[in-house]
């Protein structure tokens, strides 16, 4: 086989075999091929697509480009959740206890992220002792005996993605349905569970602006799935303002405490709720997903949620304390309020710049060697359509310095548009597809 | 300006600015952009095209990427050829002679061949002691004293081309109509000349299979030369069979020489006069090219065509005695005669199998290291419309050993068709563009 035809191939629209497919990814992972033949034939699948035969086998052979991780120890439907990513979008913090508090079996691998915010492993850094790097033989036995872990990726999973995605980031080919939607599901394959749920951000803080092609990137991600006997449910949701009104890391994680607490309501909870609840059912402990969010909420009130979160922590080296003292995580040096100068009522507030204000205020990391401020974000005191008064706080800031408060506050002034003019209600969960 | 944001644009399929482009090619010539990237935006030119106004400035962009000739120092109107290349086509060595002859000054810059045959260059080569080593000062010169100069390029012209052309090569992308007419036309106007004359080949022997095709890049590249403020004409012809009926190095020369000597009609010497005749009017000799045929034949006819031939092999340090004397070329060691084994019509020649049939006699180079046997190749004796009977001649094959002449005649042998039923008479000159 040779790879300058398969580029022509693809380049004249055309699709290509599962053995071609099959010989492009084990070349990138064998590194055989030199990457601007890659970036090549990446360019022509970004510009001409590729059938959903074509995505399910890229997705298949870019999940065992690698190791795959065997979950067979572990009792139960094993069922994994996915965001594609948006700001003060910390569901896992809140549907991981409960969904464990009833007896599913959470084991949840997650990553360190680049962006507005860092990603989950980050977050739980910031509660005292937390400990991320378990072995899975542990980690294994820890959800058999207590039903939940949380923890990094301990093996070198889909390298293929990885050399594609560093690839797809230097040459304009991110932005693909086909590209996009392998590298999410063959990670999440090689991660071995048994049924995912998949929540697909659209709107203006998220990766897909457009809701169409939200939808189009869920479909497709549900096919290359089931191509390999998965159970996968996808929900849409809205990313158009911030999920929960904590962006940062300690930030995140104290808002998910106050959800599991039942002080807090709000869309953060909704989306979490609405995803624990289809987990629930494709885990096979809830009927369907009303049933599911019934037995979330019993769990709420009751306390049970809560009670799984400090049982993770203790179990993974942390002091559960910080579910009662939010003084014991890491606390930031400055802090300042944005106050309201004009009246009426918050008609947009544009997300993309509330997550570049918060990568502004330490929170997030702008390259991979970045460090993170753990104690830095922003809380929005203020959510689209809340009517504001002149001095109303709409925003608190937390940064290691005054400059960055008052650089990230200046971001915020600008995404938040004021208007006399009541807004549209904003949407929340678009579709479920299955 | 952000080369990422270059290529994510034309994957978008929108233009590209004229900055953009110069910024592309500047750092393809400055080597400041990784080859994954320019793969990815030729990837991405070859599959959404470029508009005229984009391929102009690419054109222009990549002349400038090095050296430019100035031919000012020739009188008259220097006037060049370009043949994008196919079988038995050595309308150079016929045409430059006779124009030459007429008073249009000749300044042929020619390149060595990768293919079925060599170049120009390498046919020249076979001419014992023929020089093509000339420093531009002398060639300019020797162009104002006696007409004629056929020489290597000594500058390195147009350093953006060959690096792109590199990497198109193993990227999948050589087929891109502005990138080929970008290529070809930017090393042309680098090489200095007033005005161009285009053979653009079609037909299974030609890089443009297609004649529609052939006409789209006849018709870009004069786009792209007149925005440069250069005459420009094109012909389209065909090659679906050899040109001429001699494939190889000495036995072109051979072949010119016969045309010069009035010996031989025929498509080659049809293809040779009308791209002549085309110069010498964009070079002010004739008035029209029906003017410019009838003077070129009286210059076949009172042999100053083929006196011009000799006094260029003497001042280049050939002998001029070839012309006489063809066992004055390098002779093969092997020969053999491929047989007609039925009778008919040649109902077609299948000319990219003859090209490689003659590649295979060792008169090509199948890479950049191969050498070339100057005696090799192939004389046909018959073309399509011709009758053959059983035991006529077909082909004679030359080579270094019968091996070669045998597995060549088997080649010959199975690309040609013969039938009972009479071809369509094949064209020659499909369009004339200007």
């Amino acid at each position: 086989m040779n790879f300058i035809d398969i580029i022509i191939k693809k380049k004249n629209g055309e699709e290509l075999t599962t053995k071609e497919i099959q010989y492009f990814i084990d070349s990138v992972a064998d590194r055989t091929v030199p990457d601007y033949q890659i970036s090549a034939l990446l360019m022509a699948i970004a510009i001409n697509s590729m059938s959903d035969r074509e995505t399910a086998d890229i997705t298949r052979a870019m999940t065992y480009s690698g190791n795959v991780i065997d979950l067979s120890g572990i009792k139960g439907i094993k069922t994994d959740k996915h965001s594609t990513g948006g700001v003060g979008d910390t569901t896992t913090l809140v549907l991981a206890p409960l969904t464990a508090s009833l007896g599913l079996p959470v084991i949840k691998m997650s990553g360190r992220g680049l962006g507005h915010t860092g990603g989950t492993l980050d977050k739980l850094d910031s509660i005292p002792g937390f400990n991320v790097d378990i072995p899975i033989s542990k980690a294994v036995r820890q959800v058999n005996q207590n039903g939940i872990v949380i923890m990094g990726q301990t093996e070198d999973l889909d390298p293929a993605d990885k050399y594609l995605y560093a690839l797809r980031d230097v040459t304009g080919t991110v932005e693909s349905i086909p590209l996009i939607a392998s590298s999410i599901m063959s990670k999440k394959l090689a991660a071995g569970a048994d049924a995912i749920v998949l929540d697909v951000k659209t709107g203006s803080g998220a990766f897909m602006k457009n809701k169409a092609d939200a939808i189009k990137l869920a479909d497709t991600m549900i096919r290359a799935a089931k191509a390999m006997n998965r159970k996968v449910t996808a929900l849409v949701t809205d990313m158009n303002e911030p999920l929960g009104m904590h962006i940062g890391n300690s930030l995140e994680v104290i808002e998910a405490i106050e959800i599991l607490k039942g002080k807090r309501e709000g869309r953060l909870k909704d989306v979490s709720l609405a995803l624990g609840a289809e987990m629930l059912v494709l885990g096979g402990i809830a009927e369907n997903t009303k049933e599911g969010i019934t037995l979330m909420e019993q769990n709420i009130t009751n306390g049970k949620g809560l009670e799984k979160l400090r049982e993770l922590i203790a179990l993974q080296g942390g002091n559960p304390g910080v579910t009662d003292d939010y003084l014991l995580f890491p606390q930031p040096l400055a802090k300042y309020e944005l106050i309201a100068e004009e009246e009426g009522y918050i008609y947009s507030i544009d997300c993309y710049s509330i997550g570049k204000a918060s990568l502004n205020t330490g929170a997030g990391r702008a390259t991979k060697e970045s460090s993170i401020d753990l104690s830095a974000g922003i809380i929005m005191h203020k959510k689209v359509g809340d009517i504001i008064k002149r001095g109303d706080v709409i925003a608190e800031i937390f940064a290691a310095d005054t400059d960055k408060c008052l650089s990230s506050a200046d971001m915020i002034k600008k995404a938040v548009t004021v208007s006399s003019e009541k807004p549209k209600e904003p949407g929340l969960i678009y579709e479920v597809l299955r």
